[in-house]
């Protein structure tokens, strides 16, 4: 039986390592690779190679820094005293998004996850626990509106309670724009328990 | 606005001109290129380096070769009179694997898609058809059951038919263990028109 050259074979396994990517994609990828311009994919390899070498993480808050703190951290304008804990970098970059939040981050690299193996010393929180100690307020605990964020939200809670220090977490409701008949059971629970006065 | 620092912007720009990968997966895979062992992305990396430069296309049949033939092409126990034409790389291991054909095959390396703007001067044609008058007495279309593997086939089958060489297709019907309740029409369609007498 013919099969696919070693070297192909060999960039189809690594592909396939890839979160969400399985072997016949991973096939698709290769031969997308091999098939079109050498040059695109010359290019993702050198990409990969220098983000891999010169991405490090910010020594304070974890997100992507290219030197020891990231620009975020290295900002004097930003609010020191309020500070938001997400799951990963990408969140900083939602939240950065909306424009509206001054203070800093935190990024913890995972989710509290028993099921799945991951308990707390997965995470960032005594690098977080450290820091709290340099003037902070208020911890806003941003982890998604899952099982497993809410549990890690519930779980750095109980540890900033016992230093004092107030934690918050963004409002859980209706998303903007959804249609009552299609919200899941869970998230119109949550909306009509957090449910709001009108003032008129 | 804070975003990514550069490299992860030039990583996550080169990742989503890959097939089926959007920005947001991307970014994901980004992160999880620098956020796991730095081995393994720049084993990918190496990965794609090496197939690029070391794969080349079989000089006779244009599956994939690290020479100037393939591993088929190479091999003087395959049947000569047989070919078998197909889309992409893929499709050969897939026929492979069946380990009941014993020809030669041909990739076309696309199809005919007008719609989509390729013509038939984007498939390796002129190439299959100077090849054909090395003694080929069957050339079967396995392209795809699409609209544009049909197209293609009908397109190949007429020129060969200019040079007196029989065509065939695989047969069109039900696939093994589908429920008829769940089959498409077009499928139903050609499984009923192609509907066979059983032999008692």
């Amino acid at each position: 039986v013919v099969s696919y050259p070693q070297s192909v074979l060999k960039l189809i396994r690594e592909l396939s390592r890839l979160p969400s990517i399985g072997e016949k994609s991973a096939a698709r990828l290769a031969y997308f690779l091999v098939n079109t311009d050498k040059k695109q994919a010359l290019d993702l390899a050198a990409a990969i190679n220098g983000a891999v070498t010169s991405i490090k993480f910010c020594e304070n808050c974890y997100f992507f820094a290219e030197d020891k703190l990231c620009t975020v951290c290295s900002n004097s304008s930003r609010d020191m005293e309020l500070l938001c804990v997400v799951e990963k970098p990408m969140d900083v970059i939602a939240i950065e998004r909306m424009s509206e939040f001054n203070g800093l981050y935190h990024v913890l690299h995972g989710l509290w996850a028993p099921l799945k193996g991951r308990g707390p010393e997965s995470m960032k929180i005594n690098e977080l626990l450290k820091r709290i100690d340099n003037g902070v307020k208020e911890v806003i605990l941003a982890t998604s509106s899952t099982v497993e964020g809410d549990a890690t939200a519930l779980y750095i809670a109980k540890l900033l309670a016992g230093k004092g220090i107030k934690s918050t977490r963004p409002a859980q409701g209706m998303p903007k724009g959804a249609e009552l008949e299609y919200a899941d059971d869970l998230t119109l629970s949550r909306a009509f328990s957090a449910r709001n006065i009108i003032n008129l």
